[in-house]
């Protein structure tokens, strides 16, 4: 089943990986406020690409917000279905001091390889579509209705894009919805999503003496801020890994035998990608529940950033006046955010002794549920046999530990089967250092787009 | 008694308040090597000041260290007493961003106080002691020999005098030796100091995934190496802050009654003064001991700095590949540095769990034994007349919390009663922000060192 579209794409496969790079050299960074032009670069350079291969193209740009970008073509006409897709081109900070060993925006292909912030999380995505389009257009092939939707702030908060797709549900009417994003363990085997997990982030200071104190001078009566700090963070855990916040797991949907056995396929593929990338000496967690149920049916509680007193190189022998955590949850169906937030809170307040002040920062706005797609759906099964062809293999499916926030929103708002297509490698360093993508994968995308516009025509 | 010296120190009070502001400007700052010029032109400030007022003075430079400072006068005669001075010109790192008011090597003069890095710490006592043996020198009232030891790098390891002491114990011979470093707890009433703790410090870190993960991709699955950090040296404390390391308190030598009935009129002072400089939100430690006592008789174990993760402004939802802490005790008579860092390590590696790797960085060149002198000697009751004289009250008696590792070096090599005399302000900031001192207590300092020759000479 190849068809003029695949042909123009292998035809054209160099000139779109230069695309894609164009796009990685944009450092879109949406979580540090300076690169907001760089975010809006990267904005004008999409739009400019859908005018190009003959979509209609739309910059929406709310006041306080980072631009949204929104395509389509609707030259199928009104009885082909309608596919709406979802991206984002925005990315985590990256600087070459974090540990890289190239540029993180200036990408580097290597061996089949292309390394960049923002290859994998989530570039590739939203130009294999880019490029799939033009590719069925380029030959007068394209025989669904299609509408996309580029997000610039993925990385950050996704408050925009909520409040976008409630007000624009009728603009971004569609039969199928496709969420572009994530990745598989395997270059060769693909492995579809139907769960992921939503995401609280909590920001976390103990203070104690109102300054830096010489250590010598006061040591011994006063409750040293980082002390304090990991004496409370240390009480959210008990020693199996289990999060031991009050009603923590109360609303975890437990996983039925049937998905169990579904999931178990994939059980093989995690450990063993997890021995490649993770690496740790050991597996860690929750150990009534297999590696990839950790991963993707269990709610976390992380520490992801921790700092206080003097961390460079050299000794100073301070009592530092504070001490401050960044922490965030991963969850499950049905948790929800914001009461999972609350109750972080509440325990991180009941632990905190009266020798040291505790703050919480916690914006609702950035909350996101986990999800869970119906996998027997008719999309769903036309994304399966898109990816069978795609790839020349039968996909597994997963559950995903990663979150996008968007996704249960725009169930939410929007009409239309979700389905998720990820062309990235999961051992791609998405939101570490030396992050990449296989051009393979990258290409396998493009032609998978085509056949799932093919099947979803051919209904 | 009032000599001319003092009539020379007090005309020329806004002089040496000036010289002390040019040897302020100088970042000699020897825990950072990028530093070491700034440390060696503060030491050729110091020698060419020395030359000017009337001694022979030295340079003392050895491979791979920063260079101490030596200068002698020995025109008072065989018979008459000899003292040998020793103070420090480094100091600790500082930035304005740290949370300066104003810029930390420029000194600010604000209603009666210097601020500036090492005003306090410790060039207020090299330049007091050059200034009173300027003032007696220029009205030729000097009735002691004189011996200056000016170290480079007290702040970072005094590695290099511990081995210049033991080398040239001839040359440094003295009837007295006087430690010129430390503070007291008010501008008014004069503190002296017979105790100091030892110090011993320690860098950990602790490894997990070979690279940092995405925490959606792997939490669950992988020890975080912040959260088993957190959980490492949360077991080296109990609830009511004793350290629970092995054998850690065994060699403290326990305060006799006779001790804590004199120590005790320093009481008030350190819990006044403990409201004022650390004012945490409620005194922490050892409940069984007085707060005095817990500054200056019993051991602790410090997290003076700790990081790992994304700890900056935004958010990354990583699990970072390492964490690290970097940790000091202080240490008091009988304990041995070495052997109190050799049972953190043991403490440490016990608490790691096999789902990490740890690694602990030790160098026993840099510990400190704490130090106690007898506050009956002759010497000693010369300062405490000395400090009456200049500062017109009677001293107090405390233990120092504070480490001045070189002193216990000195004790060990060279003959000659120790004793010291601080002039600091025990508020001002020594290691933290803000530093400063009063210049009335530059001004009594001198006045008091003059005394104190006198009182010397009279025997």
């Amino acid at each position: 089943m190849t068809t003029p579209a695949h042909h123009y794409a292998r035809a054209n496969a160099e000139s779109f990986i230069n695309q894609l790079c164009d796009l990685l050299r944009i450092p879109s960074i949406s979580t540090q406020t300076h690169h907001a032009a760089d975010v809006q670069r990267a904005a004008e350079w999409l739009i400019a690409d859908m005018r190009r291969i003959g979509l209609t193209a739309e910059l929406h740009q709310a006041e306080g917000f980072l631009p949204l970008v929104y395509g389509e073509w609707l030259g199928a006409g009104e009885d082909a279905p309608t596919v709406l897709i979802y991206s984002h081109y925005d990315v985590q900070p990256a600087v070459k001091s974090d540990g890289w060993d190239t540029e993180p925006f200036e990408p580097t292909r290597i061996d089949g390889k292309i390394y960049a912030r923002g290859a994998l999380d989530s570039k590739i995505h939203t130009i294999a579509h880019l490029k799939a389009l033009e590719s069925a257009l380029a030959t007068n092939s394209l025989p669904v209705n299609v509408k996309l939707l580029f997000e610039g702030e993925e990385e950050s908060a996704s408050t925009h894009i909520v409040q976008f797709v409630h007000a624009n549900a009728d603009k971004l009417k569609s039969d199928v919805i496709v969420i572009s994003d994530g990745s598989m363990p395997d270059q060769d085997q693909p492995v579809l999503v139907y769960g992921l997990r939503g995401l609280t982030q909590l920001e976390v200071t103990v203070t104690g003496p109102h300054r830096d104190l010489h250590s010598g001078h006061y040591g011994g009566t006063v409750h040293n801020p980082l002390q304090a700090l990991i004496e409370i963070l240390g009480k959210l855990h008990d020693e199996q890994g289990h999060v031991t916040v009050d009603g923590f797991y109360d609303d975890v949907r437990p996983i039925s035998a049937e998905e169990r056995a579904t999931l178990a396929e994939i059980g093989a593929w995690t450990a063993r990608e997890w021995q490649i990338v993770a690496n740790a000496p050991q597996v860690w967690g929750e150990p009534e529940f297999a590696l990839h149920e950790r991963i993707g049916a269990r709610p976390t509680l992380e520490i992801n950033g921790m700092a206080g007193g003097f961390y460079e190189q050299g000794f100073k022998t301070v009592i530092p006046h504070k001490a401050w955590a960044k922490i965030s949850c991963r969850l499950v169906p049905d948790q929800d955010g914001t009461v999972i937030a609350r109750r972080v809170i509440d325990a991180l307040q009941k632990h905190t002794p009266p020798t040291v002040q505790i703050t919480i920062e916690h914006d609702p706005a950035n909350d996101s549920s986990g999800v869970l797609l119906d996998y027997q759906s008719e999309s769903m099964q036309a994304v399966i046999r898109a990816y069978e062809l795609g790839w020349g293999r039968k996909p597994l499916l997963n559950r995903e530990g990663g979150s996008v926030p968007v996704v249960a929103s725009i169930q939410q708002a929007l009409t239309g089967e979700l389905v998720l297509m990820p062309f990235g490698y999961k051992g791609g360093g998405a939101h570490s250092t030396n992050e990449f993508i296989y051009e393979s994968m990258f290409q396998r995308g493009i032609a998978t787009v085509l056949h799932f516009y093919q099947i979803l025509a051919d209904g």
